[in-house]
Formats: C-alpha cells, sequence, structure tokens
C-alpha cells in the first residue's frame, strides 16, 4: 500500500519500474502532463477502462490490451493514434514480475502501433478477493484523417458488411485462462493494435461508411447498434463468418455464440456493394487483416432485426448479449 | 456484474442513468471517441485516476475529485482545459443512487470549470472487501496559453513561493469521514476547479516560473520535486503558511503536518521576488484565492533542502513523506 501514498516509495515504483521502460520525449517525471504538437485540424479523443481477468492469457496481456483497445477504438475513427495516457490501479500483493511483464506488454505494443505513452498515474489499493489485481484505463489523443466521411446515417439498403478477419478469438481465448475453466487449447487472443490495417482501408479507395472494433459483445452487439442506429435490417450469412476451426469447437465447447464473444484484433466495416471489394483486397495485402471477409449486407425487410442466415438455410435472429456471457473479457 | 457485461444491460445503464446527465454535442452513445477541432498549437494531456475512500466526504466526492483533478493538472500547466474522458469501474453492489449523486457531481463540475465529458467508458467488476466501491479515471486535454514560459530550470535564488490558500483541508476532510476515524468537524475537502483562478494569475503581469497543485504528499512533496530539480534550497516560514484554526486543530488531533497532507483546491507558484505582489494581488481578487500568501523562498545555502523556519524561531526539515500517510485520499 505504501508504494501507491504518493511519497517517496511511490516515486521509486514510478522512476525504477515504470518511467524506465515506457521512456520517451513527453513523458517527464516531474511534469503531469504530456506536451505535444498537433497540426490544424479535427482531434479525436477516446478512453477506455480494462479490468481483465486473469491478467495475462494466451496471446497476451491487460497491458497489451489496454494500449491496443484505445488505439483501435481512435483508429475505427479514422484518427490516427499519437498520444496515449496510462492510469494504473495495482491491487496489494500484485507481484513486482508482474508489473514488470505488463509494463514490457505495453512499452512493445506501444512501439508497434507508433504512439507514445505521453502521461500517467499509478494508485495502489487494497486486494479485491484474493488480491494481486490491477486495472489499466488509456485514454488516447490522435488527429483525424482528412477527407473521411464515416457517418452510419449514409448506410443504405444492399450496403455490404466486411469483417477483417477470424472472429471471437480474444474472449475465448481469455475464457480458456479462467481459474476454474482453464483448459488446453492453442487459441490465442487476436489482440492488436489496428492502425496499420485501418490505413490500409483507408488508403483503398473506397468510400467508408463506418468503422467499429467488435470488443465487448462481439460482431452481434456493432449489428445491434447498427440497425437500432440507421433503421435497416441486416442479414448475416453463417458460411461467410470467418471463424477459426479451433474458435468454433472451443465456442461450441463452451456453449457459446461466435458472434456474441469479443475480439480485439478485429474491425467491421461497412461499404457499397461497389467499393466492398477494394476493401476485402486491402484487408488482405495485411497480416491482420488476411481472413478479411464479406459477412452479410443491410436490407430494408425488417427494420430493426439482425438475422443470421444458417449453414443449413434457415434463418436465427442475432441479438446483443443481454447480460453478462463474459465478465472482465476486456 | 450484468450491468459491466457490455450487452443490454450495460448500455441501459449508460442510457437511463449516465449518458443523460452528462448531455453534450461530444458525447454520442454510438460513437466511442469525441471529436472537436483545435486551432493550432501546443496541445497539453494529463490523467489520473482516483480511488478515494470514502466516496463522499465533506466538500464532495469521487466525482467532482476526478473533474477537477485533470482540470486542475491542465490548468497549472497553462493549458486551457478542454475536453475529458470519464472512465469509471464500478464494484458489484454499488448503491444506484450513490452512482446518480456521483455522476450530478461531475456534471456539475464539469459545468463549473467549462469543459465538457468528451468520452467515456464503464465496467463493472465483483466487489472489494464490503464492496460498494468505485474508481473514476480521468484524462484530460487541453491548448496551452500562448507566451507563457513555465519551466522550473528558470527558477533562481530568491525567487518567491506562493500558495493560493489555505492547505490541508482536503486529505484532513476525507480523513474525518473515514470508518474508524470519523469525528465531528466543520471542515470541508477544498476540491475546486482551478482554471478560472489560473486564468488570473497568468494575466496578472507576473513572469510566472512554475506552477503545480499540491495533491498526494502535500506542499511538502512539490517543495522535494523542486529542490530535486532545480539544486536549490528552500526556506519556508511557518508562520507564513496560510492554514485555518480547524485545520491546524485536526492535524494535531490525528497527528499530521499540514505540509504533507493533500489539496484540490490550491496551487504553488513560483515567481520572482519583483513579481510576487502580482500574483498574490491576481489570488486574493478570486474567491478561489482569497487567502494567497507568500510561503517561502528559494536560496543557495543547502542544495537539495527543504527547511521550515518554525515560529518559535527555530529550523526544521521538510521531507516528501515516506510511505503512506493518508492511503486513498485521492
Amino acid at each position: 500500500m505504501a508504494h501507491g501514498g504518493g511519497g517517496e516509495l511511490t516515486r521509486q515504483l514510478l522512476a525504477e519500474r515504470i518511467i524506465p521502460r515506457l521512456s520517451n520525449e513527453l513523458l517527464n517525471p516531474l511534469m503531469d502532463s504530456a506536451v505535444f504538437d498537433v497540426e490544424p485540424g479535427r482531434l479525436c479523443m477516446t478512453t477506455d477502462g480494462f479490468v481483465v481477468d486473469p491478467l495475462e492469457f494466451p496471446g497476451g496481456d491487460i497491458g497489451r490490451l489496454a494500449v491496443c483497445g484505445t488505439v483501435n477504438d481512435l483508429a475505427v475513427m479514422a484518427a490516427d493514434p499519437k498520444v496515449l495516457s496510462l492510469a494504473l490501479v495495482l491491487e496489494e500483493g500484485l507481484e513486482i514480475e508482474l508489473l514488470d511483464r505488463v509494463i514490457g506488454s505495453i512499452a512493445e505494443a506501444a512501439r508497434q502501433a507508433g504512439v507514445v505513452i505521453g502521461t500517467g498515474d499509478t494508485k495502489v489499493v487494497e486486494g479485491r478477493g484474493s488480491g494481486g489485481g490491477m486495472t489499466i484505463t488509456t485514454a488516447g489523443v490522435g488527429r483525424l484523417k482528412d477527407g473521411m466521411r464515416l457517418d452510419p446515417g449514409r448506410i443504405v439498403a444492399g450496403d455490404v458488411i466486411i469483417v477483417t478477419g477470424n472472429i471471437a478469438e480474444h474472449g475465448l481465448a481469455v475464457m480458456s485462462a479462467r481459474d476454474g475453466l482453464a483448459f488446453e487449447t492453442k487459441l490465442l487472443s487476436d489482440v492488436a493494435p489496428l492502425n496499420g490495417l485501418v490505413n490500409r482501408i483507408c488508403e483503398s479507395g473506397a468510400d467508408i461508411k463506418f468503422m467499429r472494433d467488435p470488443t465487448r459483445s462481439g460482431v452481434a452487439g456493432v449489428m445491434a447498434d447498427l440497425v437500432e442506429d440507421v433503421g435497416l435490417s441486416i442479414e448475416l450469412e453463417e458460411d461467410a463468418l470467418p471463424v477459426s476451426a479451433i474458435a468454433r469447437h472451443t465456442a461450441e465447447l463452451l456453449g457459446l455464440d461466435v458472434l456474441t464473444v469479443a475480439n480485439e484484433g478485429k474491425i467491421v466495416v461497412v461499404v457499397s456493394q461497389a467499393d466492398a471489394d477494394k476493401v476485402v483486397a486491402a484487408c488482405r495485402a495485411d497480416e491482420l487483416g488476411r481472413d478479411g471477409a464479406i459477412i452479410g449486407r443491410f436490407t430494408d425487410a425488417q427494420p430493426g432485426l439482425v438475422e443470421l442466415i444458417t449453414t443449413a438455410g434457415g434463418r436465427r435472429l442475432v441479438q446483443r448479449p443481454y447480460g453478462e456471457d463474459l465478465p472482465r473479457i476486456c
């Protein structure tokens, strides 16, 4: 607890364990704030709190998740992520080696995404249950790309829904690592910074109407938001959903619908039918989008509804998960 | 827990309890991010996590604290706070009425400071101990004022230290409300947005070399940072410290040094001797700075040390609190 009191021990924790690993020209231990220049234009700001359990899971950890989550929220707004803030709430009893790994992971993800951790804060609190946990809250600022017209209001019947790769892998990987549920799997979380992939999509020449990363609530949650917002219906095709065999198998084992499971390295994109191939080609040119595919389209048949045309040829309603399929997944 | 799962219940919680109270042109429930224009120039970004216990205390609550803390961190960088992000981590069992009060308090503090809550995130986790708590992380962005030259490197021997009002009130008020320590007091936390007061100080004509809000670790923490950073020593005068009678009495009762107790509505300012009166006059013209006073000066007598000249005429060393005087004070 003493490490979080704001006194000499806090200063040591920051000076020895955190600042050196994240070192950059903006993060100055004496100053509370990051200072940076911006070109005139529109800025975008976003924030996310991360409470994932366990803190480390196949394919990532809470640190990588926190950086990628905020980078991706900016990227899908067609903003170039620039500066991130990092606020840690550490629980008493957290292993210092685990903290070191998480900080290393934050530094690595930030490098990969080309962003700097410009400012931060650390607090220590008493443990929760067995203790030793942590939550991370990141916020990020980026400059909007010029000439983009993201606006779900421009979506019309016939427009096409693309997802940039295999779905459900983050949620399933975290579940597989959970106490009491742990089972052997080769499934890895897809957690990755997507600003590079978004750049390719934006430069593909397609007129992008909407982008979103389908995290909590999965693809189903984004679809539900969209039909509610634009007053159209959506038809998804089960056969077209990119899902790895191992993810499909794991979801069946857990009784979960891959459409409602969280992703941390995928984007849902909406464009006109005419532009769809450009986006798919742009995805497939990027390692992180190599399994990108068209998964469905907007119709005006049943405004407000999302339907899945199943492999068997039937139709089933897709809904936002009501309560809590997967607590503390991100 | 279901309210935090990202599904329909999360949406309800946000749509009914949170979004309407914070409503502004930037906070759009479908979009994850705030979008805003900036004039060309230098931007400043900061973040803070708040883990105060209890959540409500005399003079404020965690919501007011979270807004003011981030507004003030920007203000002391001579930045005009513009957009804040708000990330809530709610513990299972949190009373919905308490959440309502905190959200109302956030809205009120934002109005007072003239900032908007542009983007947010809400997560729900299992309880800690008795449960029902919450942590809030805010980040903020503002534009640097033109023509300011804040730089502790410009501080020289003879420069003067001013504090904008009575110290130690936040920490003492929170302590007074704590389980097991609760005692009757009329002491209120000083938590307030200081961007208006900073504007007056910046417009006073004084050449401001340094500003900082003395939160965790109090005035002593800021002094310790300064002597370490600039290689000079500091002499504070006990008689000159603005402390209310009730705060002095409470601190004595608790065995605490008012210099190490947190403030959330005060600023430490460093200027040359010649400019000191301008700053004090600017403070006193503002309700939030009415008790502003010169409390000490830099010397080159004993580089690295901070000394207090006591009322009795003695000298005592002032140090950064080592560990944990006041856990979860902000």
